[in-house]
């Protein structure tokens, strides 16, 4: 019997003994964050299996995972042999719906066979019991399962702690202060702000569970989640003092004196569940509580332990989109550490594999004929290495802020890509590399995505690469009246790509955090409908892309600042614009366009300069120009200044 | 004692013998449709104001009319010597919140002065009766009114059957069939795909209140409401039969023994409540009926009838708004008319004028020089009567889709504009004229605006015509997936303009009907969220527009169909897309492109040729190319003929 039959057998003992019919583990954690601490992955603990979105379940006598496309044939081949089976489903997770229709029948097909296996006779199900962890659930999963569900939810059970032998600790990497140099606000004045918010709405407390909005708050930074600063606690904020829910070995004493300025206190992690439900029944107070939290990511253990709490759509998000002057500062910095780094690595590869960016590809790119035999021969791997180790050079780097997306050829075409030691795959010198990859660094978050030519391209490698560059310059081009919303632009991305009748299933751009989170809300450019408006002063991506299943894949990406679209900023910010911005003649005020903050060459070798259109051959070379003027002063090594200089040539002329 | 405020006299005497406090006078009728028959117009018979927006109230002691900028002007004029003050809004109509502050403050500074003034103390504004009509407020009205209300409100009191006098008959013009050869679709074919919009959902019966729906599901047209080709009436269909409300007086025996073909029963018009409560108690039959509307359009009178109604948004406008191949043949007829007439009149307009389509204008347009005096002079109106006399001339003409906006000069910055007697200005041999016009023919509606150069034009209008033209084109040129929402391609329209801080306050586009409304849902262009998805054979107009108040306006408008993205398709109907579309390589199927419907030269010598981009010229000269090929075999006059070679050559070559 292997390790998952034995673990699912001792789980099956303990439902037994809690008179649960059935478990459902997610794949979410208590803070509903986009990578989640080992600690919490009970799911791959039961299962084995190891994929960002599934759900487990077992009951008595059977057990499932569900999961979507990008994880069928991992799940299948990573649960053979165990007792799970493997249902296919077509969303990221499956329904509360699917997952009840799954469990009841399991339930009925069960009492056929074994009529008392539960003590509970067949026409019982109303009794039967079904097992989540209330912590590691979302009140929406949790309230929609219970919606749907004819047996009773239980949620106050988890497994984890009795069962899981060598279960990994909480992280508990030390907190960091973010300098006021960084972080540009002081937490007071942050608190503030948050605390006006919750006047508006008449509450007087705020749980904050997300870990990146605690991080931002208290200008703390942690290592405790995969490629994101931050720190596993909760906070609650209080009309005059605040208390901290995280483990005190994490506080240095110098931590400890910085927030007790800011009259924050530090409180055990355990404990939050304990205070809120004092805090209910305190009516003696001089002002009777009103506890509010963002239930859209609020998990639901607390929210029970809250009594009557107030839907608070995150007031933090949108403090904290809206970057202040030195924050932007530090983005700026991190960029050109960023871009130093991408050009050492392009250079090694183009350099590598003989190209030289400025060099006329045109005239090779018909049939399937290669390079000379590279002189140091790459994989999606050892790309990624080469690549976070010069990132690693430089200044203040404090790792990656996502995993890297290497993928060569058709590797390219899935989005969501990773290679590992069982797909990767050499280079070869020919087609299209789509490299998208970003660093944390101590005063900023950097994402950016180049796709490369190793040498000879297809005709539709180098359409699809011109069209998706197209996009991306209609949109960075745009001038946008203050508030509007990234669904009514996202189409300028997609306009050329859309006449080839080619389009891409993911989002145009997301916000990017100040050393936090590299995928940062509200705001976003996507088709559907996305009202957080775009002010002055946010971050934000613009990534189109094309994707051919089995061909080739590419995308081109910058990370964006939103400025004021005036005479003034326009010099300083957004000269590469295809014109500087008339005089307002007062019809409307406010009016904003993008900053690319991302400094690096964008290869020009793929590109049809048929196909492209004369403001934005202007775009790309007023970008090019920039990047160089930036960055050159900034490489030492004479073969990577020539290298910069020949691939930010004047493009078309 | 004027007439007005003897109106209000009377209206006081008749809201003390029903212990009425105040009367509410809305702009809307009980069809909710966009021209109210002057039977309903009782806010403009209590009140002596003629807006197409505004809301009278009479108290026992004061009267009070909001209205929106628009109209501020006209109604202290109107009103002025009445007993009604202005009340100025932002909005299009009042606030429930408004109007109830206003009242209950009118009533307590009435009891102040006159404590008995209404038999009640200030105490009982809980029991003072406020009124309304209950057949010509929406249901949205209504609640939102009574939510926010102190006092009581009466919905089933109307003064006007008592106190108009001379009160204008209900219109009674006759109902015509229109003919399958146009409508494209037989009524029972019709009636089943709206019988199985209401299985559904549930229903058995559906109350349809909005006129352009009933014509447009029995394949009837009227005349009763101006500008707009349909009859008053209800319509009530059952799971069997339907129920036609109407002036039996209205119906021919031909059209008679038409809906009996249909299972259609005619009723009195008043009757539609009676069988409403009748059908509501009525448990005996065999299936017991769920009344379905779109509440968003029905009256509260009816609401109210229905008893537990359900809320369905109208099953009819989707299926409506794509046009069969019959509707559609009848659009390309009616635009091969309007465009006939468009022509003569721009010819004789521009000839007046000493001007000749192509003639480089550019030289000219430094200083405020004018052309030579016109040989003929017209006014805004004078442009107006020949145009519609001109489309008169042409067969099918049923009169115009809405009254001409005729504007020039700064007029044409008024958005809504429509010249009389007192406002009409000669149009001078200089500046741009805004020409937003259309006709009803037989086979189909049109909708176009051109904006037309009189002579020496200014910098900035011609910049901002190039501005409109690009955004036009932009639009027009777009491929999108099926099902894309209106709002996700707005911008399109106004990027270019954008780029120079200038934007328009209303929708980029809106569905037109097949000889019915030329405002037609649901679809839409538009900055705010509009799901309604686009499909083939939708109509849809696209017009951007810039607004200079004082100085000058232009907008271009064609009328466009949505149609099929294939190669096939694209031969016939949008070759004068910038490219013919690839072979779908299977990433994505159903692509949808626009085609223009309007036919009809526009004015190339406003543009500055250098913010042209190549593929919008090549857009303007393949439409002009097109333009010339359909209506060139159509005009007999070889001036017409001549002028119209001269209006479509290739521009910018």
């Amino acid at each position: 019997m292997n390790i998952i039959s034995e673990r699912v057998s001792s789980l099956r003992r303990w439902m037994s003994e809690h008179q649960l019919y059935a478990f459902i583990f997610p794949s979410t954690d208590p803070h509903a964050g986009e990578y989640v601490p080992d600690h919490w992955k009970t799911r791959e603990w039961i299962s084995g299996f190891n994929g960002s979105a599934g759900i487990a379940v077992v009951t008595a006598n059977s057990a499932a995972l569900w999961t979507d496309s990008r994880y069928w044939l991992a799940a299948e081949e990573q649960l053979s042999g165990t007792p799970f089976q493997v249902v296919r489903c077509s969303r990221n997770v499956a329904t509360p719906e699917e997952i009840e229709a799954w469990i009841s029948n399991d339930w009925n097909e069960t009492e056929e066979k074994e009529p008392t296996a539960a003590g509970l006779s067949r026409q019982d199900y109303k009794n039967v019991r079904i097992g989540m962890d209330g912590w590691c659930n979302s009140i929406e999963f949790v309230k929609a399962y219970q919606k749907v569900c004819g047996a009773i939810v239980v949620t106050s059970l988890d497994p984890a702690p009795e069962l899981w032998s060598g279960r990994p600790a909480l992280p508990n990497s030390p907190v960091e202060i973010q300098p006021l140099e960084f972080a540009g606000r002081d937490v007071a004045d942050k608190m503030r702000d948050v605390r006006e918010v919750l006047k508006q709405h008449r509450c007087t407390h705020l749980v904050i569970s997300q870990l990146d909005e605690i991080a931002w708050l208290l200008n703390l930074r942690g290592n405790d989640v995969h490629c994101t600063p931050v720190f596993v606690s909760y906070l609650l904020l209080c009309p005059e003092e605040a208390r901290l829910y995280i483990d005190s070995d994490k506080i240095t004493a110098q931590v400890r004196e910085y927030l007790k300025t800011y009259g924050v206190q530090l409180r055990n992690y355990s404990s939050l569940i304990t205070d809120l439900k004092m805090l209910g029944e305190n009516t003696d107070s001089k002002q009777h509580p009103v506890i509010a939290a963002d239930l859209s990511t609020l998990n639901y253990a607390i929210y029970e332990a809250c009594g009557d709490c107030t839907d608070l759509p995150s007031p933090i998000a949108p403090l904290r989109a809206v970057k202040n002057s030195s924050e932007i500062a530090g983005f700026r910095q991190a960029m050109l550490r960023d871009g130093v780094a991408m050009v050492k690595f392009l250079r090694r590869l183009k350099t590598a594999y003989n190209l030289y960016p400025a060099a006329d590809a045109k005239t090779s790119n018909t049939d399937s004929e290669t390079n000379p035999a590279p002189k140091e021969l790459f994989s999606e791997m050892s790309v990624d290495a080469l690549l976070t180790a010069l990132r690693a050079e430089q200044p203040g780097f404090r790792g990656l802020s996502f995993d890297t997306i290497a993928g060569y050829g058709s590797h390219a075409a899935i989005v969501h890509y990773e290679a590992t030691h069982e797909t990767d795959i050499p280079l070869e010198p020919h087609g299209l590399l789509l490299l998208d990859s970003g660093g944390q660094y101590d005063c900023g978050t950097t994402d950016i995505t180049r796709t490369i030519a190793l040498g000879p391209l297809t005709d539709e490698e180098r359409r699809d690469y011109t069209l998706v560059l197209k996009g991306h310059i209609r949109l960075a081009t745009a001038v946008f009246p203050d508030g509007s919303s990234g669904t009514q632009l996202d189409v300028l991305a997609r306009y050329a790509m859309w006449q080839d009748h080619k389009n891409y299933g993911h989002g145009t751009g997301h916000g990017v955090g100040s050393f936090l989170s590299v995928h940062e809300g509200p705001h976003q450019f996507r088709m559907n409908w996305m009202p957080a408006p775009l002010r002055a002063g946010m971050t934000i991506t613009i990534e189109p892309g094309i994707y051919i299943a089995g061909s080739h894949g590419c995308r081109t990406e910058n990370t964006m600042l939103i400025v004021e679209n005036t005479p003034a900023t326009c010099q300083q910010a957004s000269d590469i614009q295809s014109g500087n911005p008339p005089e307002n003649k007062g019809q409307q005020t406010g009016w904003l366009c993008l900053e690319p903050l991302t400094l690096c060459p964008i290869d020009t070798t793929p590109i049809v300069r048929e196909m492209m259109l004369d403001d934005e051959i202007q775009y790309l070379n007023k970008y090019h120009a920039r990047v160089r003027e930036a960055l050159l002063p900034l490489l030492d090594d004479e073969a990577d200044r020539q290298w910069l200089i020949k691939a930010t040539e004047p493009f078309g002329s």
